[in-house]
């Protein structure tokens, strides 16, 4: 873990922009700590919970990364009240007139980052309309932010698409797509003197297969913490960089079946099955034992509430290991995010030989 | 939910057997109270975690109905000195000899049931091996429980095959196997004068359409408390059951792609697909308005972690409705046992118009 954080931090600093990592993956102060600069930021979250958190553990700077509904802002402004600098995203007019008018009621400018759709993977505006020309709706919602009250703080961006394609290549053209449509949104904004400080782009692929920042003030990524099956299957990471993993036991057999029972069924592998679509379909994990060495093509083939059922991966030759009743055994998750979601804390191996597991809690909600 | 609770005590009742509630689903001790006799039991849970709270909330009778490994023998032995009637389940003579080596060990026979596998669909000794001959292991289980000092408590089986079938007749033929593979169990035991107290049988489907449990004692069900799409699709109940929705907002709109954006990703409503391989595939929830009403043909397509995408169930014609940016919205789960995983308390609707929300916390862990 403590490398994977480095290896992003030394790649983002080495282009002269910030990391913003996103907290919507580790969900949890200690490893907060070591993320963010000093404890204080800046740092994205994807729900207020998580928000109120941080800014109650001393984050100084969160942008919320999830569009806004106007039933929020009271509590977006709440936390802003506390001394943390909380941004929000939006994507249409009624959002802004909503954030301009909270700014209003409390009496200072809540700061709004646009959102761009640059893969149409899933929010944000659309730079360009089917006609090709710049969509009107950029600076409108610009206008409305500046001129209405609020703080017109930025753009942001994040490639979700990137999540299906593989190799350092394919990334980096997502990045520049990323890089792209964040700066000519930008541009645009500045151009019609309208202000644009944050040009906000990432996603973990992208992050880390980036070359060219030129104009992005900086980059977010959430999943690198940990790193998963998901990102190793599309090569961001090896198998070896992935830190986190369910711990589970063997709980009987059905030999005519090939089949060995576990007691991590999807309440901790959780259902996640990002594999699925992959060039190497993982099943609901890939199987180490407890001390992390993978099991060749041994696989959660079947994952009920607390059953896994492990199994040779389909058309396997390797043998069959024994794994008796009380054998425990490992599970590398397909989706860090996901697995992590159904556990309140992390039973965390310390980096020195021999030291005690540690337990690290993680927050929740909304 | 009351009245899901009331339909399946009533229809076991009628049958003169026992009802043991599995708290898997629900993980809550205020609805334990509605469930459980006086609040004492009997109890049927899958993680030691449960039986633990229970047993400190006063359940004196629980059946613990996963798989039990050596390792986990001296928590169960520590539940039952608290004066809480703890048995295990078990289907291999390792798992049986680790029983009786626990029983000798704190002084007390430990009771176990033996789990039997009547239809495929995961753990369990099979009946009859391959070539229609007994299967010598029930017995020699039973012997070394009986024999070994700890105590033969019965059999216990589960059809998790009739959740994939659909209609009354179907659940009620799964129903029916499930008694067969029980009571004959039962008498093989009996007849080499071996105890078999308990004749446990159940799934949410065919506990509710079981016609004959002659021989049987007891009838487990968890799901049917909420209920959820997965049981209405196989026709075990009906959407006007479903006691169980996640509330959420809209955050957004791509309106050329005819979405609508909300803030319940699968951190809120899990990723089960259990409808995907039904006639009806509701993807992942269906969407009412916040009164509950089904709107018709929504659907949530997709689930990312903070965002749900609703669209139109593909090729509806139905209109869609207008549903701004910050409109509430229901979402019908799949899969009531993982929608419920995702969130550490319920917001209780009181069945008195008016009364204001209740806040009921959820259990969890291992």
């Amino acid at each position: 873990m403590l490398r994977n954080i480095r290896r992003l931090e030394d790649h983002v600093s080495r282009h002269g922009v910030a990391l913003r990592p996103h907290l919507k993956t580790v969900k949890c102060l200690d490893i907060a700590q070591l993320l963010l600069a000093g404890g204080t930021g800046p740092a994205t979250v994807s729900t207020l919970a998580e928000a109120e958190v941080l800014a109650g553990a001393g984050v100084r700077d969160i942008t919320y990364a999830v569009g806004i509904t106007p039933q929020k802002l009271d509590r977006v402004a709440a936390i802003r009240a506390t001394g943390c600098d909380l941004s929000v995203l939006l994507d249409s007019a009624e959002q802004a007139r909503a954030v301009a008018a909270a700014s209003h009621r409390h009496g200072q400018p809540i700061p709004a980052l646009i959102e761009l759709d640059c893969d149409g993977h899933r929010s944000g505006l659309v730079l360009d309309g089917p006609d090709g020309t710049a969509n009107p709706a950029l600076l409108e919602l610009g206008r409305i932010l500046h001129e209405g009250g609020a703080e017109l703080r930025g753009v942001l961006t994040h490639a979700g698409e990137s999540y299906s394609v593989r190799g350092r290549e394919a990334h980096a053209a997502f990045a520049e797509q990323e890089r792209l449509a964040a700066v000519t949104a930008a541009e645009r904004l500045r151009a019609a003197n309208l202000p644009c400080p944050v040009v906000s782009i990432g996603s973990s692929p992208t992050a880390h297969a980036a070359r060219n920042l030129e104009g992005v003030t900086e980059v977010r990524a959430g999943v690198y913490v940990f790193f998963d099956l998901v990102q190793a299957g599309i090569g961001v990471c090896g198998l070896d960089d992935l830190a986190l993993s369910v711990l589970t036991t063997v709980i009987g057999h059905q030999r005519d079946k090939g089949w060995v029972l576990t007691d991590a069924g999807w309440t901790a592998l959780s259902q996640d099955r990002g594999t699925a679509e992959q060039e190497l379909d993982q099943g609901y994990g890939l199987v180490c034992n407890q001390a992390g060495q993978v099991l060749p093509d041994l696989l959660v083939i079947q994952a009920n509430q607390e059953h896994g059922i492990i199994a040779r991966r389909p058309g396997s030759t390797a043998p069959m290991p024994e794994l008796p009743l009380g054998t425990t055994l490992r599970i590398l998750p397909n989706h860090a995010c996901a697995t992590a979601t159904q556990f309140d804390h992390y039973d965390v191996i310390p980096p020195e030989a021999g030291a005690p597991l540690k337990t690290w809690r993680r927050f929740a909600g909304w």
